[in-house]
């Protein structure tokens, strides 16, 4: 009897690595074809698989899987949808199971961050309810880093690489610069609700007087009075000024810095746009002449500098994540465990989806220095090693050689049709 | 007799290689010690010579100097301060020669745009006048590709590879969101008058339907109603637009989409925020989720994606200006000569400073599609060896290995202070 299929959804903002985790879900699936006869992707994440629309994984050659590991953004395209309590929206559940048995899907790999883990979660429940149990594993994404047991998530180590290696170069231009032209600058990265990205702009400068020289963090309520005295003195004392802010900046109150007022499908307020503000406040209050940069989705998606580190762990999380379902295990995701800082080493473990499910990680007090605005030596610690090592995609005529898939579809089964 | 000093200065906006320029100069200058005693650095530009601040660069070691090489920023500082016209000013030159003639300086190598070349060339037929003839060799460095006579500027070959690069990132990530999230991304990039740096975007697809969607040029007027109408075809047919905007982009009656309203040392209009003006265009138009990224200095301080091709020229530039001036030259800039195309072959020929001085190139119509919005096959061929090759700086613990310089102070000579 041939082994079930595999379903393998992405979810949520995607990475410049989380293709590195489906290299390894595939690639290790394809070891073991007695136990998983194929791998079926959602098109658009779990949307897929609500809509009967899935690509079989099984037509891409096992080169252009290969690929994937180098290769940003989401091969299969992922979604921002989040599926409602089972009691609000049995539906959803039920067609999900629905098509799970239609196309005799054993395994449920979901790679996303702790919405995600909830759904996995949920799954993995209802289908033992239904009669119909579906080994569901959660794999770890989020470049927020904010997942919960997990030492770290991939996708954050290359970010984190991103916003460093950024702050570094801006910081020398800046400085260059700033007799006669810029003074402050700033740079506004991701990071909505924890500052582990800007953070990690820290990593950029180790002395006195290195930039940046003000993070502004979301754990830490802005101050518009300490901060404006800082950004003074910095000019005064080093000529120049580098702000890192993340989007997630915000007033004691907990109005953010720059709130657009819109809201996303998970219910998350869509910001954008503190850099402005910061610079604003700036020139207002100070008069500097400010630039600002605002990174953005390059941040996000930039593999061109990603840390060979953070390749490393993503696929190694989809690697094992195959390999737990093999060994019968359901309901759980591989976590990192760091074993040690110096030299860095770090394993795989695994974490019930339960202990991970709707939990944020916010960065802890002591990672944040006592004026709130830098990084302590116990974050220099954490974060180091997690942008370590350069994984340089090839290069074809100055541009990486990316691969896109033929992302064929499998064919349906259900007669039925459900609208997302 | 030991030879004349050489005085080397750094002006304008830096780029990603102009350390790489001045690391040819300097080694090139070592090998001719007989000819050149040292090389002394203006602290911050030209203002370094006006105000007796000079680097002795000869205090730095050989490694230090190879190192420039992968640096990004103004080693020595650079500034925006543009020496007025002989008659209006005539102090500041006669201040120039006098620093000059108190350090034995008998070459002037001026590293930036078009308005330093005016000011190298007013200095050479000054000096001449004056009795004290100083070797005046301009050097072409800008991000913006503007300047005449040189095929391309060192400088741009850098910010092409990064723009091209994340346009073609950023797009991956936006394609695999698109279904339940942002379909609109605008990325705003320099280029103040001229539209190369935004041309360059266009490498980042190559297909019908490839990201990016849109170029919006300087050299085409904004036509808001055109524009919409194709981010809606663009939404329509590939399910996302991928919006590249040159920080020049205007109207037709000149008016740039975002003016700041201030304006920086040389008179121009100091420009930022484009994106986001675009972005809401698109928003109250047509209702799109929308993301956009400003890259600002990340741009022309990307060393970590240098172009190969880009780098060879820069230290070529410097190399060659100080061969010219070794020969007896003056007045003349070494230009980047494009022998063929494919294969791609230059060489370093030489144009006097009058040709190149205050001269603006911009983009030929014949680079831009005929619908306004695209690059044609013309501008492929133009752009696409420019950005060839990588150029990775050294890494250590998962950050580029930057160098900073001792830079320590020749001494002063004058007992007059001179202020700017």
């Amino acid at each position: 009897m041939p082994g079930k299929n595999a379903f393998y959804a992405q979810s949520g903002g995607v990475t410049a690595v989380i293709n590195a985790t489906a290299c390894g879900v595939i690639e290790t699936a394809r070891k073991h074809r007695a136990q998983i006869a194929n791998v079926y992707a959602g098109r658009n994440g779990i949307i897929g698989a609500l809509t009967e629309d899935m690509i079989d994984t099984g037509k891409e050659r096992s080169s252009t899987i290969a690929a994937l590991r180098h290769t940003p953004g989401g091969a299969f395209g992922s979604a921002r949808y989040k599926l409602k309590g089972i009691e609000e929206n049995r539906a959803e559940y039920e067609r999900l199971l629905e098509v799970f048995r239609a196309h005799d899907i054993g395994y449920f790999f979901y790679n996303g961050g702790n919405d995600s883990m909830d759904t996995a979660h949920k799954v993995s429940q209802i289908s033992r309810k239904m009669g119909f149990p579906v080994q569901c594993l959660g794999i770890p994404k989020t470049v927020d880093n904010d997942l919960p047991v997990t030492d770290n998530c991939p996708g954050f180590g290359s970010v984190a690489k991103y916003v460093a290696v950024s702050t570094q170069e801006a910081a020398l231009d800046v400085l260059s610069m700033a007799k006669t032209s810029t003074k402050v600058f700033i740079l506004e990265v991701m990071g909505r609700h924890a500052g582990w990205i800007a953070a990690a702009g820290g990593l950029a400068g180790s002395e006195p007087g290195d930039a940046p020289h003000i993070i502004l963090f979301p754990e830490v309520p802005f101050n518009k009075r300490a901060f404006l005295k800082r950004v003074r003195e910095c000019v005064n004392r080093y000529d120049y000024c580098v702000i890192v802010v993340s989007e997630g900046a915000r007033y004691r109150n907990g109005k953010f810095l720059a709130e657009a007022g819109t809201r996303d499908a998970f219910g998350h307020a869509q910001l954008g746009g503190v850099a402005p503000v910061v610079a604003q406040m700036v020139r207002d209050n100070l008069g500097f002449k400010y630039h600002y940069a605002v990174a953005d989705y390059l941040q996000r998606s930039a593999r061109h500098i990603a840390s060979a580190t953070d390749v490393k762990q993503a696929y190694a999380v989809g690697k094992a994540a195959v390999e737990f379902a093999l060994q019968g295990k359901t309901a759980v995701m591989p976590v990192i465990k760091r074993v040690s800082d110096k030299p860095y080493r770090w394993r795989i473990d695994e974490a019930p989806l339960s202990r991970v499910a709707n939990k944020e990680k916010m960065l802890p007090r002591r990672y944040i220095t006592k004026d709130g605005f830098g990084i302590t030596e116990a974050a220099r610690r954490y974060l180091q090693p997690l942008i370590r090592g350069e994984d340089y995609p090839p290069y074809v005529n100055g541009l990486p050689k990316y691969v896109t898939l033929k992302n064929v579809s499998v064919a349906p089964q259900l007669k039925t049709k459900f609208v997302v």
